[in-house]
């Protein structure tokens, strides 16, 4: 995983100011493994919160900038400008922010969800198609070592035909209403305005739809969501129970809080085929379950016995030296790193028609539940 | 819990002749605490086998049927005769024999579901209501000390308002089918002539149903159900996935299956409040997890620090020393023996009441899934 | 496991008077499968309190005694007398009761530890010698199925050469002096006169010691012992630190302490050989993890996957359903009474032996903390 | 912890060649936040896998190195030279490196044990002491958000007196004899000549015992060790049982094993009050079990409720984002550059007082284990 034989790839970002929870993370993710260098940055709107963003990081003034235009047009004309960009704003901001740079043929890495509406996902889909930039999207789950190995054994057909589909992602963090106290975060999550016609479903039912989509490789025949909000005033949803139907007959549901009080950050897949079951957990992330129909339950442990290749290519350490959240988000920068290198290596980072399909996700969800939970499908 | 100071109730049985899982169970359950002697069965229809089973138990040839309304008349008219009598048939027995007893002022134990059908269950609910039987209805897990915990304590409020209710029973007996291969227990519980028109619904979703039930004291508002037969030629679900809405405002899932492969008696019953969740799973059911919010998770566990007096009253043994299955259908018996020699006495045990909620809910979400998962209420 | 076509054995109890734990969780075990029926008892030396006890009990009062010397003596001359008798005393008194019913053909069940000391340990061997009375030791955990299980795994050489033993008990329940509080259970337990010369380490350090020596088959070579009392003023050890040698090369530890706050009642086994390793903790004890050499862990079930015949014979109900104390308690008596039927029969529930060499572990870590956690042999 | 508004460590490596494990882990720990720069090593001794190994790394050519006096001296001149240097070579060589950097005032990040023998660290411990560079011992795990709980919760008294500490750390990668194959990480560490005269004893004993003593500050009294090796032919301990006497009057055992089948990396550490008691296991890191006295036990995870500022300092996500290993690791590289950019400023990395204590603990279980487990204490 570590960066051998290679230069360090130039990243630029935009948002990810001082404070800013996803920011930090990116960077921790794109610095682990060592593949990219962050160079540049518009960190925030306000032209001075955004310099002193950028000098706490040591970054040349220069190369620190207000306006997300300027700095796609100035680093695209740089001899050493950068070569990728990781927008960590709230979500109205993606679809713009994205096509500019990518239209420049700076590559975007883009923090989930794809946009805050279908409309501008489907738009960005056609800048994606015009390129010359390629566009990843920090599904960072998809890249944790026992997710893939779900889906290797899924692929393989260690479980069989799949019949059943159940995911959760279960927060308490909005419980109460955080969004009236200043709580940056809760505020823009809670605000269509910015974050789309989505609130839980958005920010955490786009990871659990696509969680289950990736492992499992099933592409969905319909929904039929329930959305729901607790705390008083607020406009989003912070509930969504969903009933799934998967084309070639599996089902399942996904149900997604962000009032379950007690849960931290409870991203849960389970799958049950004919001939077995597996189930990962996000906060006990090195294990996954697995039981063969008459056999024992196996406990699979990241590069333990009956982990395979798939798994080892996104893992650094030995069994029982637990990898965590960050190692999997920097996994997938990892291998970003690698598909922008080698643009016809076949890698698993979730791309534009991910993206389209998580902000499609969110779109039935709330067309199903304004319909008093009707089928819908995915308007794709 | 240890019968004191009092005599034992005369108990009979009808079915659970050799070979049968639950007429065993009740047995044990009945012994537990001495408050029953088993001395009267019809434990099979077929002469032989009825005799054979009660002679392996001991009783008395005179005392073994196999016509349960001969049982019912002869012990009515016994001196010593039977005080109450155990009801383990396959379900679409359950209704005419119980009501042969109450006519005859035999107090019924019944298995759940109370009925194959909802027909059933109503004629039987006004069979009860005439007596002068009384009726007692199985829902074992119920009487789980850690579930009667987490009753009182939603009760007392510690949750605050109960927002979210996820209930799940998962197994996976009969991913494959079993029922094809002589299996008596598959066979009847896959055959709408004996199970009603609940397959997995019937058998493990009244008891998911019920706990759910009995735990949040919540009223159904309405469901949305999506059943499914996964194995070829299955004439009942085998899942069942369904979207609750219950009366004031708190919402959830509840999924039942019997081919999620890798689940061996999986009940799981989570409830978030506005104040705090609770989490219980029958396969660790001496804990009890509760949070309450901006607290650390709390492990409560039986007996131990925290645990009240409606886990006491249904527990024997010190903290750390498990409980199980038996102990807390033997509480069941106890508290029913409890109710028997005073019938004004409180008690918690499942009735007439619960058990045609269970058939409702069946027979809802039968009406639901046939018309697409439309949203359908209890017809009580 | 549920008496068929036999007669109940004919059962005395001397102790468990009201407010007794453990004489009660010896009549619920007795009663569970329903082989014994109790119908005398000497349940206090206090007359008046042994005779509300059998009353509250229902026995007839002729056959209520406040002295077990004139129980065995009229119980052995009655046509219809007791066959056997538990002993639920305090330590210091099983020797010479047990004796008195030996000597006269009833069957002993006795508590353990067997005595309260060695000496008195040895004598009541020869007693059995003697006969005509045989004895059994209601060592519980060992009628565990998944314990049966681990040690069938074990004689069958799954693990391969035994390496590694750790065994611990920790409780907390002496954590403060509780036996200053009048509670009669920890005064005597923590008393020289009735418990002997061990107060954690005969207490609990004896089930430790034989479930190690039960499941891996493996005699001591010698220990080096290092006892410890944390409460104030108590006189007998609530802790013990032991180093473990083994015949054959196998070492491990064994700690027992009932101040380890927390600690409810810990009880876990860990065995390693060179081709695998299992675990089991008595606080989940329907689970047993086993490690094969290069393979992932397997969660063996009770009744499920892998699990063998001799889990089999100490089980009543299907996988997921939990079994617990009593029940492994009720295996017990249950084998007991097999053994009773016939005298030829093989089973496994400890006798005379086992009980010899648990109080030889006692006297021999008493030994070994008074030289300084010398080495020391078992004295049997 | 991210680095912000600072410069960043210039850094050497000693050791960690291609293929090697612990020197890729140094790199991933020093670059997560940013606070150090790699710019020369000496990888390997021979000089052209060093070489390649630093050009595979993007180093200057003109600071990779084959001799790491030669790398000391002209380091040391150069303007731009290493501040410090990591070392991760077998332990035998972690001496003469330190002191060659040391004295030229280049700080020293050692991997441990400190050293291979007693000798040598305490003539290290005196290079130290002249300076004028500082050396860092990287005991990884005790910069564990939730083990800085667990120290801060025993030092503000929260668990009142401590009275028992079990600690262990059982692994099974050399169950079988590993070192036979040619697997380099196997064959040094079982070799006295690199390792020093204690195998798992010096490997993770070490970290067993620096773990309790960090949480606890609780000094040795004395210790009791049985060393054992189970495998034919390995001329160092495999496995440790140690008796531990702590000043002040604790007890407890510390049990490490690379043969204990099934384990992983099973770090585990129990400490009990007498107020309450706590638990933390490295591959569950992000959790911490407190059981105050009388209450139940508690799930304090990082950054959740009741999680605390010694934590937080060393933590970088929300509760529910798994940190694991490699935070750590990392969260003691970044202390240690706060340490060396302010000589003044209070912290909790390891050092030269620890290292010695280690080695000395190793020295101290093998003079016991070789006087057939004789108490011994720290010749320090």
């Amino acid at each position: 995983m570590e960066r051998l034989n290679a230069e360090r790839i130039r990243l630029g970002m935009v948002g990810g100011g001082a404070g800013a929870f996803i920011g930090a993370v990116h960077r921790m993710a794109a610095r682990l493994d060592d593949h990219f260098e962050l160079v540049a940055g518009a960190f925030a709107s306000d032209p001075a919160r955004s310099q002193s963003s950028g000098a706490a990081l040591g970054l040349d003034p220069a190369r620190v900038y207000d306006d997300y235009t300027a700095m796609a047009g100035r680093e695209a004309r740089l001899k050493d400008g950068i070569e990728a960009v990781a927008i960590v704003t709230p979500n109205h901001l993606h679809a713009e922010i994205a096509k500019a740079f990518l239209r420049r043929g700076i590559h975007v890495i883009c923090d989930k969800p794809l946009t805050a509406t279908l409309k501008e996902a489907k738009a960005l889909a056609k800048a994606v198609d015009k390129g010359p930039g390629r566009l990843f999207l920090t599904h960072n789950y998809s890249a944790t070592p026992m997710v893939r190995q779900a889906r290797e054994m899924v692929a393989e057909g260690v479980l069989g035909d799949i019949r059943l589909v159940q995911v959760e992602y279960a927060q308490d963090w909005l419980a109460e209403p955080l969004e009236d106290t200043g709580h940056k975060q809760a505020a823009w999550r809670t605000d269509p305005a910015q974050s789309g016609p989505g609130g839980a479903t958005g920010d955490i039912g786009t990871h659990a739809f696509q969680l289950a989509r990736f492992v499992t490789g099933l592409e969905l025949e319909g929904l039929s969501a329930d959305l729901a909000s607790f705390v008083p005033g607020r406009a989003l949803d912070d509930t969504a129970h969903v009933l799934m139907r998967y084309q070639g007959g599996a089902r399942g549901t996904l149900w997604v809080s962000q009032v379950a009080t007690g849960a931290e950050n409870g991203l849960q897949l389970r799958v049950y085929g004919a001939k077995g079951g597996l189930s990962w957990r996000q906060e006990d992330p090195n294990v996954l379950w697995h039981t063969p129909l008459g056999q024992p339950m196996q406990r699979i442990t990241r590069g333990g016995a009956g982990s395979g290749v798939a798994a080892a290519a996104v893992s650094r350490i030995p069994p029982g030296h637990p990898e965590g959240y960050l190692e999997a988000f920097g996994a997938l920068y990892t291998e970003i790193a690698a598909a922008l290198r080698d643009p016809e290596a076949a890698h698993l980072v979730p791309g534009i028609a991910a993206g389209l399909e998580g902000v499609a996700f969110v779109d039935a969800c709330v067309r199903s539940s304004a319909r008093n939970a009707a089928w819908v499908k995915l308007n794709l």
